[in-house]
């Protein structure tokens, strides 16, 4: 089963690195954006032995209390056979 | 209109963060994980005048010539109303 987690700044959280390549894009040509931000993801595949319910429950544990830093981060996670 | 680009290391290509999140999350007691590799997500809001179609071919310029290194990274996308 592979797992996809995504991490982002909160809404709330200045982006500097998104506005960075907004303003570079824009430099670039590229009108008609309005806001970038940049986030991290990761792959992980489990092994085949877990449920889809374990499954779950793993990869929102390791989510909520490795990959995110609560204070400034969100995640968000979806799973595949 | 709101665009995700996702952009990860080739298959082919080693991934020590990856690595690294793996052997911590296993040091902590995550077993059963077989794989993690990590990759950047972008979030680009578009304005709301362009058509999906040149949504699609914009977004998808940025993410070959800009957001990715074709030597070591893929990409993919996808737009969202």
């Amino acid at each position: 089963m592979k797992a996809f987690v995504y991490v982002s700044l909160k809404r709330s959280v200045l982006d500097p690195q998104g506005k960075t390549i907004q303003g570079a894009l824009n430099k670039m040509g590229y009108k008609g954006l309005q806001d970038v931000r940049q986030g991290k993801y990761f792959e992980i595949i489990l092994d085949g032995g877990l449920s889809r319910n374990d499954a779950e429950a793993e990869i929102g544990k390791i989510a909520r209390e490795v990959l995110t830093n609560p204070v400034i981060e969100e995640f968000r996670y979806s799973l595949e056979e």
